[in-house]
């Protein structure tokens, strides 16, 4: 028996999340099916970050255990050669058996997209959220300076979640704009339900100039949810990457990768 | 009546290309039926570039005749209120009624883009060509500059074209890599039918060292489709822009519009 893990993007925006419901299709499902045509076996998939419904990843992780003889980094060839377009493993590889995706200590860095001009471009409507409104980064900067750091994030939590503690701690976020694509990048040790878009709707309306950049203070300090600005839409959000800490690297088997 | 010139962006992967045909929906189609709907009367539309199934546009051109009082540049907004979201108009204006889209002198900006890496990446799958197998942008480069100029592209011609002369002139050819992400930048005065994407194909093969850069010149000599590479798929290719030459301003009627 071994665990792999895989590093897996997607589009989201034809799944219900990731984590499997009865509502409609997910990433899971359609990983756990790929999976059980492979090796034979019902193979249960466990993910680090179960994505909403419409966000995309360019790296989430997830592990499953099998008994397949098959090299750790072959995995990625055999499923892809199975998933849809819209889903692709860029990496999978043997860890630890002990190795846990959600309880290893790991940062999550995401991307929010806005695209802020007089019309939006269809290329690009499926990954990022459009606002003709014109928004003013410098102020959004100064903005997000205030929840960088360890905070009480409550009033950044989406309704429904059950969380033991609403403290949370932000390494970076880092603003910029390039033409008319804004992104606001954020990188942290672990984030509440919805936290990333409340955010990122939070610095919409400042940057739209609502409020001062000072505002955002006042939202952390009021630790209510209807302090913050709405949740921005799910299809400007992508989870870049999740980076484990203290990881020691694990051998390649077999042929040599040769791609970066 | 009046001419009321349109640019407009849109993401061809859901239609048959441009020009209204029998076979599947088209955005010429889907721009008339939104203009009948907008004016109340049939009003067909002339487009200065058809392009093919599935390639994209950011800035394509076409022009109409309407007696609708109207200021030009206010139908960017009607017309964007009952497009679908693949399509939007990024500029409405009145232009001269001799104002003829296709045969006054312009250059046309195309940008083919090709993902190279490993794995595909599903975000970036509807506007990219992805190939796996590492291309060299100097030789690519290198291959590039036999191009530029005028030439008698003959071998750079699909099948099925009808044209007087297949001689055509290249301003520039630019190409770049960001991470994984290659683009290959033309603009010329006029293109042949799929010269742009046979010309990526081509240098596809180059870049890949099937052939030394120095093969482009026997290709251009040969006037022979058969000595080029493969006609490179649609997705990779985005019409740019189109730039009128020698054009005088022309002066926005009514409000101001304060978008660059």
């Amino acid at each position: 028996m071994k665990r792999v893990r895989l590093t897996i993007a997607y589009d989201g925006t034809n799944y219900c999340g990731w984590q499997i419901q009865p509502n409609g299709i997910t990433i899971q499902e359609v990983l756990e099916n790929c999976l059980e045509d492979l090796t034979g076996k019902k193979t249960p998939i466990m993910g680090a970050s179960r994505t909403d419904t419409g966000v995309h990843a360019l790296g989430n992780v997830a592990v499953f255990d099998t008994d397949m003889r098959m090299p750790g980094e072959k995995f990625s060839f055999a499923l892809n050669q199975r998933l849809p377009e819209d889903i692709r493993i860029q990496k999978s590889e043997e860890v630890p058996l002990d190795f846990h995706p959600r309880y290893r200590e790991s940062e999550k860095t995401y991307e929010y997209k806005i695209l802020n001009r007089q019309f939006p471009i269809p290329t690009q409507r499926l990954y990022t959220h459009f606002t003709y409104v014109p928004l003013d980064i410098e102020k959004m900067r100064e903005a997000g300076k205030y929840l960088v750091g360890e905070h009480d994030f409550k009033s950044f939590c989406g309704a429904g979640a059950q969380v033991k503690t609403t403290v949370r701690k932000i390494q970076e976020i880092c603003i910029s704009r390039e033409d008319s694509l804004i992104t606001i990048k954020i990188r942290g040790k672990g984030f509440l339900y919805n936290m990333v878009r409340i955010i990122a709707g939070s610095l919409m309306e400042i940057g739209q100039g609502m409020y001062p950049p000072e505002h955002m203070k006042e939202i952390l300090e009021a630790k209510d949810r209807q302090a913050a600005g709405p949740t921005a839409p799910a299809r400007g959000l992508t989870l870049v990457g999740i980076q484990y800490l203290e990881e020691k690297p694990i051998e390649a088997e077999g042929e040599k990768v040769t791609w970066a």
